[in-house]
């Protein structure tokens, strides 16, 4: 019988309930003989506030030896913007190399598109995760005065952007339309655009049945609403990916149905898997948030950690629920019902 | 009688054929006793193929002395990608510092949106143009290896914030809903993002009737698709202006309609007005192109240079003229309509 050790960082706003509704749905789905360890961490707000730190080293070191990460969302109004951000979530991907940021789009039976005539949507986006605009290599100069200066440095490496290029080839090959889609900006950004280019081509002749295609991000927001079915996969710079999946958690029917994973495939460190959608301050408390975006993180959770089966029938009970979904639910009655499929 | 010297840049593509429905149209409504005097730069891809050069000194010697530049659109495959847009387009932005990027986001009564519902859609987006990750400040080491590395650097100055935010809120105060959106991604790019959000605060204190507010970017273009009628004036950088733009065309009915003015309201240097699309290579010389950017971008240029009862014109004709649409016409035959209207 199989331990999973499983780190919980509930978080700020909404993040504690539909935590709890994602684990819940965890727990159904698992095999009967694997044993769930869960151990909770109260990052966030709340600690910031108590001690002024965001990721204590002893947390840190204590999730390196855990299996995987589950987050519900952090964030609060009463702390400066960027400082749960970067202290907290954006340290979490760095220090675990989390360079695949995986964002399925899909939109599923049953749910309305803002989009009109209800197109096809299917398609994941493969988002760089440790490089890009958010290696926080910036500074000011004249802080505070009418001089003021601020940089931000995009950094890029080819070995970075190789194997998440690699990485987005592997789910074209294994998909039925075997499309990838590069998106940069590489008629402005020449620099780490060509890299990305010239990176993305090489790798791409070890995928022969791989169509491919271009596009700069400004285009590629207008295909989002006028033609998303022509998308397979997707792979893009840090930064154009967490502004597409935002687009992309649009058109497919909200942020509350969103996931994503952060995943370093080589295993060294945890994976992390966390709804696309931020704590919600203004709904929090009230078992008004919708927990599904959770629930299928949860889904590509067990994915991760080899249990692909109990991944299809977590997808398969959200897209049973979508499909009947009818009249306001409570969180709590989301994650029952859910949970509820899974077992049955 | 006043003489208006306008350089031409028909460009690459479809340019020359929208430029030439817009000069129409510009002639139609022009009062009689103003000359105009066009003078036509043949700038793109044919002189670079020709001569190496984007952009002679000469030339960009020469348009300092015109009024404005109405320009078509540049970019052709034949071209490495960026030699155009940097050395021309983006040449032309900087030396004139073109500051201001105005790029209105309206949908105009009959016509589609992709958007379920037929939203009302009425905002301006005041792009930065001068500065941000567009200044071209950036390298690479070890070109062309596997340990390639490469950097862009966004540089934002106080000073340059300052100014578009000021015109930004100038807008806003003189629109009747009087709100102004601030986006940009103030918890991840923190140093450039916190130097955005203290200016704007800063400035705000200077126009107490304007309402505002602070989306991150990612979260700016979910509602842009579910509730685009809660925008009014948005500021915001360059390159997220960019972004935001593409997608603000695409909801208000595509880029066929969306028009931009690259204006330096010192008047030192002659403002750029253009079409929001690019050269469409692929419909290029068939007469398929809509020139109704073109002729919303006239519609810019004649209201910076003092003329808004024509600027009203023209857009009078084009909103009676898109109400009334149906069936594919010709490049021609949608300016031979509008200047008919305009001259009417
Ligand atoms: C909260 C923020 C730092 C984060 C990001 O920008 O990556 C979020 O928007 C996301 O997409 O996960
Ligand atoms: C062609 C390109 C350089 C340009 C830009 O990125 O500004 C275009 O996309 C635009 O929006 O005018």
């Amino acid at each position: 019988s199989r331990t999973i050790r499983l780190a919980v960082i509930p978080g700020d706003g909404i993040g504690q309930e539909v935590v709890a509704e994602g684990l819940k749905v965890l727990r159904a789905a698992l095999p009967s003989d694997v044993k769930l360890e869960t151990t909770e961490y109260d990052l966030g707000a709340r600690l910031y506030h108590r001690t002024g730190e965001t990721l204590p080293d002893a947390v840190l070191e204590e999730l390196k030896g855990q299996d995987a990460i589950l987050l519900g969302a952090i964030g609060d109004p009463s702390v400066p913007s960027g400082v749960l951000e970067r202290g907290l979530l954006l340290k979490l991907r760095f220090a675990f190399d989390h360079h695949i940021n995986l964002r399925p789009g899909k939109l599923f039976p049953g749910v309305q598109s803002p989009l009109a005539g209800q197109p096809e949507i299917d398609f994941v986006v493969v988002r760089e995760g440790t490089e890009g605009p958010y290696v926080g290599n910036g500074g000011t100069l004249r802080t505070g005065t009418p001089q003021e200066v601020a940089t931000e440095v995009s950094l890029n490496t080819a070995f970075g952007i190789e194997r998440v290029v690699r990485d987005a080839y592997r789910r074209a090959q294994a998909r039925p339309r075997k499309k990838l889609t590069l998106v940069h900006k590489n008629n402005v950004l020449v620099h780490a655009g060509h890299l990305w280019t010239r990176i993305f081509e090489q790798v791409g002749r070890e995928f022969p049945e791989v169509t491919t295609d271009y596009l700069h991000v400004d285009a590629a927001t207008i295909f989002f609403v006028t033609q998303p079915e022509r998308f397979d996969v997707i792979v893009t710079d840090n930064l154009f990916g967490d502004i597409l999946t935002d687009l992309a958690a649009a058109v497919t029917g909200g942020i509350g149905l969103a996931a994503s994973g952060n995943i370093n495939p080589s295993g060294d460190f945890p994976s992390m898997f966390e709804p696309v959608h931020g704590s919600a301050p203004d709904i929090a408390g009230q078992g008004k948030a919708d927990p599904t975006a959770t629930v299928l993180s949860v889904a590509m959770l067990l994915e991760h950690l080899g249990f692909a089966a109990e991944a299809a029938q977590v997808e398969a009970a959200v897209a049973a629920d979508l499909t009947e979904r009818a009249g306001a639910r409570s969180t709590s009655e989301v994650g029952d019902a859910l949970a509820a499929r899974v077992s049955g």
